[in-house]
This record gives structure tokens, sequence and C-alpha cells, in this order.
């Protein structure tokens, strides 16, 4: 009833749509966003299906306020995640689109069998 | 390379993942259970490719602290969710599976040849 | 070493950062406003030392996206929050000063006495 | 109409709340709590008023769930933190006592007069 690779897509959307909603508003500058972008990928490769994760936030959209700092937007993501269920594979985005965070289902296929296997 | 009803199981994905990280830990009660269960419903309910969602959240885990209130947490999440994109359509649901809160993807179809149409 | 009035502004600083970090990041529409208002005061009202909590979400800035919805930013609250410790009070606001979301710490008293008490 | 000493509280009691909200049900193990203490404290340290920040995780409170993560709660964190307003300045923490994260105003004091200036 339900795909390895429906599974996959399932699980992929589950990391990006949870990673969004944590991390939006968290207060960032340009010299912390990197340790941020650990802390993420970190958080992230702990769930369950995740394979690969890399995430990149834009500096250039770190304006600092009047106080010097600025607060995560999901404009600022761009963010690379592979999950796996069975041999299914999928790979979805998180990135800007004009004015919205789009995420994307990129590519769904399953693992090639393993040649070790004749 | 990818389907229509892998990308249904995307968006679903998204919408729990979201839902999830954005709402937990808002402080609720018995009392005011019901008025955050139609707010989540409404928020999700505009995101696109949602065709319907129920959020019920479980009373008998908001034991009330020292302050008389509870913390929403995800364990007392009881939600069902259907996609759409084209003519496929996925449900999945959260609930608690044991001491995890568990998403799952219970099913994926695509939707009947509208019978006006032969 | 701590007044009740350095308790009560401590409460009210609390409850604001609680609540903008709690809900920045949530779908909505000018439809679903309201309904948000009212769980994010219900969910505020349950917290110690809040008297008085009123949410007013700026209707302009929601400019629909291309899917139609927008996403709750800081700089849309408008808040007001009276908290009490002992006799002790004060009021405090979260709203937009240009492009910050400013939270301000208005006024602090005690209340007058009791006039029953002579 | 309100103190420094004031000013000083409110600012601590908005960062101690934002930070519970903003960080609350990040998926954190005891490999990633480090990168995580480490990108709270960054982040808190950015806004207005910060003087010091400390935060420590309780990993004893890590236990994993089936998936072998677990979810930051409020009850794992031990924060230290001291604000500044004009020569104003309070110290609270958030730690666990009994089953409730509570927030505390330990202190508030003026910075003595700089020996400089005779």
């Amino acid at each position: 009833m339900v795909t390895d690779r429906e599974r996959a897509a399932f699980e992929a959307g589950i990391k990006l749509g949870a990673l969004y909603h944590q991390w939006v508003g968290a207060p960032v500058s340009r010299e912390t966003a990197e340790s941020l972008e650990r802390a993420i990928e970190g958080s992230v490769s702990l769930q369950p299906a995740v394979m690969q994760v890399k995430v990149s936030l834009d500096r250039d959209l770190m304006s600092p306020n009047v106080f010097g700092y600025s607060e995560l937007s999901g404009l600022m993501f761009d963010v690379e995640l592979v999950t796996r269920v069975g041999k299914a594979r999928c790979t979805a985005t998180l990135s800007r689109s004009e004015d919205y965070p789009l995420m994307s289902l990129v590519a769904c296929d399953e693992a090639p069998p393993d040649p070790g296997h004749r």
C-alpha cells in the first residue's frame, strides 16, 4: 500500500519541516552562523532514516538589526538531505525560490543491487 | 524521477514535522486544549497540498505542574492528515507508540478517475 | 537582594521571550489570525504571575506568499502584558519599533494599599 | 518609573523565556549535546544586555528513545545568565526544581563606582 520510496520521501519531508520550525527565529550573526549550521546538522543526523545532511545559512541575508544581530529566517536556509528506507533513497532540498523557502523532493531511486551478491 | 504519490508523501512529512516542532513546548491545560487544537488545525490547513487535518491533544497527559498547567509534549498529539498532489493522495498520522511520538505514512493511492469524464 | 518589582519585571520578560520564540514561524493568514491570537493569549494566561495579556497580530503584514498564506513574524506582534508578584505589578509590551520587534518594560509600581486595611 | 535594575531583570527574563522556547524539542544526544550547548550560548550572547551566559544540558536525562536519540526538554537545562543595563546587573538561572524547569532571578545589584573616578 505504501512503497519504500514513498516512505523515504515521507521521512525527508518530516526532517525538513521539523528543521525549519525548530530553528527559525534563533538569534544568529555571521560570526555564530557556522556553529549553528553544525548544531542543526548534528541534530538532524540523529533522526531515523537520515543518511546525509548539509546545512548552509546565507550570510548575505544576515543584516544586523539595531542591536547588531539577525534572526534565522526561512529564506536563509540552503539544505540538502538524503534519506533511506530499505533500498529506497530520496534527496530533498530546502532553498530559497524567490521569496519563498521552498522544500523540494529532488529525486527518489532504489539503490542498485550490491555487486557482491551474484 | 519522482511520482505524485512520492510528492504527496513528502508533503505529508513536511506538515507533520513542522507541526510538531512549531507547537511542542506551548503552555496548555485541559481548558485551553481545544483552542490550541483549532489553532493548530487552522495553521496546518493553510499550507500547500493539505486536504484535511484533525488534531486531538490527549488531556490525560496534561497533568498540572506546580503552577497548574502543562506543556504541550509530543506524546499528547493525535493527528490525522491527508495530502494531495495531482491525483495522488496520502494519509499520515502522528500518534503515540509507547513512549515515542510516531509519524506514520498510512496509505497512498491515486484518486479514482472522475466518473463524469468518459 | 531582589525586590518584588524586579521579580515582576523578570516574569514579564520571561513571558514575552517565550511567546515570541514559541509562536514565530507559525503559518497564519488574515482568516486564521484571530484563532491564533486567542490561542496565544490562552497559553500565556496559564503561566505564573500573569494578570492580563492582550495579543493583536498585524493583518497588514500578512501578505500572502505564492501559496496564499504568511508566516507569523516578530514584527506582526502587538502584545500588552501585566504581571504581578506580591504587591508589585509591571506592564510590558512587544511591538514594532521600525524594523525591530521591541520588548519594553513600560511601568512597574506597587498596588495601592487595600482600603479595607486601616 | 522603571529602574535600571528592573530593566536588567526584564532583559534576563526575556533571554531565558526565549532560549527555552526556541530550543526545546530539538533532537539531541550525549554526542551532540556539546555542540548544542555552544550554539545556544552563541545565540543568546548576541542579544542586547547579555554579559555572560553558561549553558549545560543534563546528559543523564538524555535516555535514548527507540531510534537512539532524545529530545531537548526543559528539565535538561542548567543555565546561568548575567544581564546589564546601565550600572545595574542581574543574575538569573534556569534549572530543574523537582519536576519543573524553574527560572529564578538570583540577584540584582548596581556595579560599584569605578575607582578611577574620584
